[in-house]
């Protein structure tokens, strides 16, 4: 049944140069081992994507990468697409409690996101980082300070209240993938303020390590289909917005 | 069947001087005329959701306000609290097509509110507004100039693409409900800028004065139940944030 939702494939776009959003998304559809298309890493791709954005008489306008186009289906926002492919990619338990709890899991995810991108761009999108460099240097401060301990205790005292292997329980779902991402992001981005939280963070560093070593994460992350971490994505490696000691105040 | 999760009353935990997040979930209650308690806004309420925030045996924690108990179920994350009650208070049409696109806007608006709360505290919660003015300054002017049409303009096109009654099509849904509560906020905290806005959002525009004629909700903004704006909560009034004419640059 060529062209039925069921049996099409998924495409995937974001931006091609960064892992961003798009990762959590990747991460679920190569744990499942889900024939995808990252569209716009093709050539054309993201004119097709810009193109799509805008909608049709048959799919309605997107508001940003990324999206999933899966038969007639669009879907936007990481965590409606996750949410969409969890039940399909058998990466969520049954059942409308699980479910409830992984999306809750998933969007406080999404905030930490939201908030370890602010730090480079506190200001907004519109200007550069060297043109807001001071208040970046701020607001980064505050975010390793009182902000990742405070989202990553979160996720450790979800994990001591599952049972402490999964998020969810005895088995990994897609906000375990997420939550692996967000750890590998941070420890791109702020190695030092990192190796300061490791000892109030056991079950979460054991549930990355645990994520890394899943046979097909680990051809992923080998791949090239993992775009390497950079200064034009989300987590980005500024020394001076993650200094050796934390300032005093 | 006293203590079922069909017959139980719905509780709401959410900070009780403002109307932040929280009102989301009131309006979409308020709409659907659903027993609830806001457990916050009684003598104790604010230690009591505390408490409940720790977690339990039974219940796990709470990353923050607002969240829902219904029966033995504790729902936090705004957006996946209305995607637990829509359902339930018929305020989504049945289907997964349907809930999908619901849960997309929602996160959507849910972007735009998170970007409005950073307009007067884009260095971090942990400062007071007063000691992030200048960043706040350049951030609410950048807000003004080049997010708020952008997101309007993405609901307008949303309600050109589904018919221009409600967001999802003929009837109301919990997303309309979201839409007409950023447009009374950000029309209370940018009123110039809002005024500049008005022309380019004639369906949203018209969805706004729709969702406040509706009998329930015009009776819950007329009373007691319904917080006004005011300084504490997301959508603030700072004159010096919404200029009369934009900053040129």
């Amino acid at each position: 049944m060529v062209g039925s939702v069921k049996s099409a494939r998924y495409e995937l776009y974001y931006w091609p140069t960064i892992q961003g959003r798009g990762e959590f998304i990747r991460l679920a559809l190569e744990e499942a081992g889900a024939p995808y298309v990252d569209v716009a890493r093709r050539p054309g791709g993201v004119k097709a994507m810009m193109k799509m954005m805008g909608g049709s008489a048959r799919t309605p306008p997107v508001f940003a990468p990324p999206f999933l186009r899966h038969g007639d289906r669009v879907v936007a926002q990481t965590a409606n697409v996750l949410a969409y492919l969890a039940p399909r990619l058998k990466l969520v338990p049954a059942g409308d409690r699980q479910r409830t709890a992984a999306l809750e899991i998933q969007l406080t995810i999404a905030d930490l996101v939201a908030e370890a991108h602010d730090t480079h761009h506190p200001i907004g999108v519109g200007l550069y980082y060297e043109d807001q460099k001071a208040a970046a240097k701020k607001r980064a401060g505050e975010f390793v300070q009182a902000r990742i301990p405070k989202f990553l205790g979160y996720l450790e005292s979800r994990l001591a209240h599952s049972g402490g292997r999964f998020l969810l329980g005895p088995r990994l779902s897609y906000v375990d993938l997420s939550a692996f991402q967000v750890v590998c992001g941070l420890t791109y981005a702020f190695p030092e303020g990192m190796r300061r939280q490791a000892r109030r963070i056991p079950l979460l560093g054991a549930l990355h390590d645990r994520v890394a070593d899943r046979p097909r994460i680990a051809a992923y992350l080998a791949s090239k289909r993992r775009i390497p971490f950079n200064e034009d994505g989300i987590f980005r490696r500024y020394p001076e917005l993650d200094p050796k000691e934390p300032p005093r105040g």
